[in-house]
């Protein structure tokens, strides 16, 4: 029997959630090469290792690469400001004292920064990774040197997968009271197999639409015992995600993959949602002449008062230098398109899913890919015409390019004070439902305790407040 | 007894409702001039006039200034095409053959396009002002001209007000089946004074905050037996009255006042909402240094992330050229405020009311006011300092600029297509209720019917049709 | 015999000239129409005027009107805090006791705050009006007033002209030894009628195009025997001029003309100068869709690297909303465009003349010319069609919007600056020759004397010091 | 005897010269990576290699890297269609057909495309790399294999520097007629070595600022004997390298170094010259607070009236985030504003030198420094405080950036148009002597003859076709 009715596999999820850093091993920022030089090919599961105190509590590639992971964990801390003030003026009251967080989220940097500022105030942190390659190794190995429980490497297999976040969880005269989870699968394995334990926690704290889902099936069917906090959907962290990191990641994508100059260049924005308003202001600002289409009659009222002319896509295929997609739709440029393009058009995606732009139709005989760099694929016509797609038609943003420490240390600064708030709340404020932090101001409804607007102001605040100081 | 709580007087319902006109009076491009040198003194009411086709079905100032508004009609009209094209594409069906609409709204050359569009329709219409100074008199008298029964000029009393209304409805051998209000006092007439008119009306299409909130009140107390429809609300008109309409009044208002260079000024911005976000796009668009204030921390982070420094109005307000108020709320701009503005400081209101400048705190002796322009004081200081106050403290947008014709045409085909709808619906659809035309896509309630949802479709279809064409 | 070879008329030379505000009659913030309203039809050469203090060393309209026009020279030192600067500055030395200046320039509040200025630092001064229409009566009331010799009014005839300039140069027990010029006419009526007072002169400062050019006519014919500046010509001014001021009088000129609402609206700009430049900036800014035309190359490749797309004119006409001309060509928008145009296309000239657009190809039987407003007719064509025409083609900058005194300031403050410097200049560091200030830091030529530099800076410096305050 | 005053080292020169991309090596998208990898330690000059076709006709690292290189620069090709399209024109007409060009230059993908281009158009090429460090042996590579006469390799000696260009020089049966070079020492080498070929010489062009310097000084000396064009000084390129080159490279510099987010952040950026607009506008667009200082008054003003507040470095030093130079000064940030910066402030060069912060005075005991990434140093005060420093304060778009192909094209299209003039005038119509082309139009002094201009035209429209086609 099964209570999820759809399991995701690892890619689908992937997917869905926008704020990951997953492609960050392909960007050229990421720590991720030194991990990758590893010759070691032995499993982190048969190998022996202790930190520096003796412990052996944690289960990483590479104990000694933890002074290289510190170096990274502290370059974050610069831009995680938020997050460090939160620790520095909780520190003293230890609000997280007794608090036992299993965790399962990629295993980053900016996550360490994270999983120190809970132990900081008090909690006792075992953590997994939620994705199979996501891992910074080196990250891993300072957290295990600093004493976190830690299990996790870039690498796992399935099996592996599951091994850490069973350790994680089932240690003897440990017991998990409190989640944190990205995707659902800790909260699925604590349910499923450690059904005393999850009777007992007293707050989960859910980042992923997957995650979030999963919670409303189990809370539908009657079977969640537990608040749980949906971090996810807040208008700061949707703003952040969408309208701001786009905006400078559609450059910083592009140029990292192609070195194109923006100035004179003709581009077309398929989609002015809010990623679609990001790519054009951006593009805008930088001396390209941008066209959009839309089929939403008010986002293509706010693309023409914003000053772009709104177009059928086939109206303008033959001209333009760059197609950008941002539907969220199937198929949005289809093999005809392509067709239609002009010699060294560019092509990429920044939208939901790696569908917007119909790559297998450019699968057959006819055409010639070349792989002219990482992540830059040249397609080629008999007749020598070049398509540049990006990233096989994955989205750019996270394959090309990186997810800003200021932008994550938002949503980590939110998971923290879910995860205050969530234990230290009094018996009976939250019942066994799943909260959403509220979209706007004002929008709260009745039945949501009051705190979480406080929750949201305190959140906001403390951005604000380093924003402009 | 009492059916609406608060009966608003005249002037407190203009300053809720965004979208009025009332102030075109001072504005350059008005036509007021014409109607404000007559010097008839006589009272409409006490004139006997016939248009040219013998008809006196009518009440205005001077048929024969006819002509005049005749022009200014066909002016508005080469900016209204969702308007005429509604016209011509439903001229054929007639879908308002038979309906009788007794209308409440401002008697201006863009209202004129929306009556004789309903006239084209098949609609019969009797019309009042809903305002007592706003009233365009030479278009009244094109419309009476034209066959339409108006009742209605500048400079009415209170009583002529509810003798206007009045003669709208009360007619032998006609009874009104439609109702379009701004404001609620023609609903509010028909409901006391005719209660079985009332009953046999088919719907009720309500354009301000006022009326709609009175309605409100008449269905909480079970005496809404009329379905009604609030066209204010609805995402597109918000986003025209506040962010795309004041991006464009504040350079306007500022310029026609006080001819000030925009390159090079500093300038403080109070309140980052819509309306604050359209003065400091456009703004900072021409070289002006803006600086927020917000207490919202949501917005201050918008500010931040717009590329704006969120500062208190103490720091800046000694070096800042203009202060520009747009937060709906009370004494924003104190006394003290104003005691430390440097000379030639300009000061003006963009909000919600009047009351967001403290203009009461300046009425002291000490104080010279010297009027400079028709909406320009100077107020003196006696070191000899001059603090620059527009409008008197009032919005500066319906003061000292206009509201362009393409953004009336907006509610008014709204309107239109409200009527349409609400005519012609089958027995049943809507109920006895208050119905709000859903803000953003996909939020329509289970309890709508689907219809509404395809009105505002319908209209922004149109609307992206004559922009984009 | 006449010394120049091409005597302009007074309407040659306005057009000519880009700063005058000559039709600031037109617009909204002129104070004009109060001198309008006057029934008074003697020729104030035939009054007899004093002012308070028993002076009748002037010729007025109405000595009456001097406190409304002091008012108005209050308002406008509000915006000149430049030349208020020196004043106090240069107070105490007195750097122009002695010098006794003839000037003939528009007579408006802003030259008042210039001529105050030169008295308070010493000067006498004699003054008559450069263009028989731009006088702002009560200005010059004031003036005389205040003591100044002011020979101008509003509607003066050819030989009135004359006959003020003449006034002013003609005063038995004193002579002029500076002149400040904007024309040539006074230079050229003191050089005729006065050779010897001419040959006695120390300087000439000329802010026109037109009288520059007579100045180097002269000097050439080697008969310029007086050290003469030009100050049109520096980078400051024509920036201003242009690129800034066109900036925001686009926008002021199409809003008090039209109301028209500048998002979403396709704009074609026939020309990417400066005077382009500022224009297609303000109206990209606002959310208008604009298409440059421009035959120069490396003007067309900024366009295209501002993200401009470039057209010819012909590819867009249809469908564009508004056609606005600065190219300084002639016949840019002819006939054939014009009946290409769609209904209700607004047409205006923001260049250098008024033959930019083919007006008098639209004087035909065919054609309806219908004066909707001050400054816009309709031309209607015989199938409805109606393109809106603004200031009959004439510059829609002067004609329809008013130029900041803040801009006004740079060039009096200039003036001021090259007055003392050659009043104060030691005998042979300037020769009987034109000098221009120079265009662009470090381009003197080697004969230039160092100090034109230094004025240059000091202007700049000072117009810095109060824009960063 | 030296006739050139002073011989620049190669490292002077680079800085010089804003053009090139010596340091691509450390950018992300440089084939560089390949080339390091070589663990072949054998000096090209001792390697016996001939190409497919058995010619030994060249010198490089290794001719089987050709396929990569050719790949290179087929990808190079797609954005340089000005010069591919000068490639179709002009080979019909083979209007190089007889031209013997010696070159030096880097070698590069779009260098390759140049060569290549002045082959097919009929001269016969011998190439050396101008730099020792900036030659991608793979582009070599192709190049010989294609059978061009190339001699360069990265990591070359100084001895094996001067070797390469004999060897282009000196050759049995062939002596070159044009020169094609960057920085001078092939014209340097040619004038000393071999004076009876310079003297056959049909003209000189030079890209560099340096070989422009030392074109003159031989001028000045009456010892130029041949024709020499400047190829730097356009306004177009100009324009390029520095306004819409750095617009783009500052984000890319920063990002691809920092991963910094834009939005919210303050900067401050010292100089408002063409590189300081061009920052300046990129960051604002992108939601940065910007804040300018500027010593020049004119450059002062025009960042006020472009919205920036200008300031002293004092005042704001304590609250930015970034500090960029771009004022072409030394020491412009010295060690006391470092001390006084906040922790992680970012601080990078854009200007002219790397002399502008005052990298120097870090380097003493009490500061630690760390490498935290290629390009990024962490310098930590006692206090743990860490400034972040960009490429040692060398300039950072030409450290951590890439130059754009399109931009790289232009130079390289004027350098072909300008060897095709000076290869086909007649003679006579230039002299012995250092041509520039026009900076602006109109501006070409008279002793230039009239194809100066031409040729201007020629580049630009060309581009212009292409850009907006």
């Amino acid at each position: 029997m099964q209570e999820f009715t759809k399991f995701p596999t690892k890619t689908g999820r992937r997917s869905l959630s926008r704020s990951i850093s997953q492609s960050s091993t392909d960007s050229y920022s990421s720590a991720a090469s030194y991990t990758d030089s590893s010759d070691d090919e032995v499993s982190p599961r048969e190998k022996q290792q202790t930190n520096s105190k003796g412990s052996s509590n944690f289960c990483v590639k590479n104990i000694k690469q933890a002074e290289f992971g510190r170096r990274e964990i502290e370059i974050a801390e610069q831009d995680m400001s938020a997050l460090i003030s939160l620790r520095k003026r909780a520190q003293g009251e230890k609000p997280l004292a007794g608090a036992k967080i299993v965790g399962c989220t990629h295993i980053t940097a900016q996550t360490a920064v994270l999983i120190e500022t809970l132990c900081a105030l008090g909690a006792q942190c075992r953590w997994s990774a939620c994705n199979i390659y996501s891992t910074q190794n080196e990250v891993a190995a300072a957290l295990a040197e600093a004493g976190v429980a830690v299990f996790a490497w870039k690498g796992e297999s399935e099996d592996d997968f599951w091994w850490c976040i069973d350790r994680c969880v089932n240690m003897d005269g440990w017991q998990a009271n409190m989640i944190l989870d990205d995707g659902g699968d800790l909260t699925h394995w604590v349910y499923k197999k450690y059904p005393n334990v999850f009777k007992k926690i007293r707050g989960i704290v859910e980042e992923s639409v997957t995650g979030v889902h999963r919670l409303y099936q189990l809370s539908k069917a009657g079977k969640l015992c537990v608040p749980a906090m949906n971090v996810n959907d807040s208008v700061t962290k949707q703003k952040f995600d969408n309208l701001y990191c786009c905006r400078e990641s559609i450059l910083d994508g592009l140029k990292r993959t192609t070195d194109v100059m923006f100035g004179g260049k003709q581009v077309v924005v398929c989609g002015y949602g809010e990623v679609g308003k990001g790519c054009c202001a951006a593009l805008k600002a930088l001396g390209a002449i941008v066209y959009i289409t839309e089929i939403d009659p008010i986002c293509a009222l706010q693309a023409c008062m914003d000053g772009f002319r709104v177009v059928k896509l086939n109206e303008v295929i033959r001209q333009v230098d760059v197609v950008i997609t941002c539907t969220g739709n199937k198929n949005v440029v289809t093999r005809e398109h392509l067709d239609r393009m002009k010699n060294s058009c560019i092509v990429c995606n920044m939208g939901h899913s790696n569908t917007e732009i119909d790559v297998t139709s450019l699968r057959t005989p006819e055409l010639t890919w070349e792989r002219v760099r990482s992540q830059v694929d040249h397609v080629i016509w008999p007749d020598g015409k070049r398509v540049v797609l990006l990233a096989e038609g994955r989205l750019l943003n996270l394959s090309c390019s990186t997810v800003p420490t200021f932008v994550l240390s938002i949503t980590a600064t939110t998971q923290a004070l879910a995860l205050i708030e969530l234990y230290n709340a009094p018996e009976g404020r939250y019942k066994q439902d799943v909260y959403l932090l509220p979209k706007k101001m004002g929008e709260t409804s009745p039945h949501e305790p009051h705190t979480l607007k406080e929750i949201f102001f305190k959140i906001t605040f403390i951005f604000f407040l380093f924003l402009s100081s």
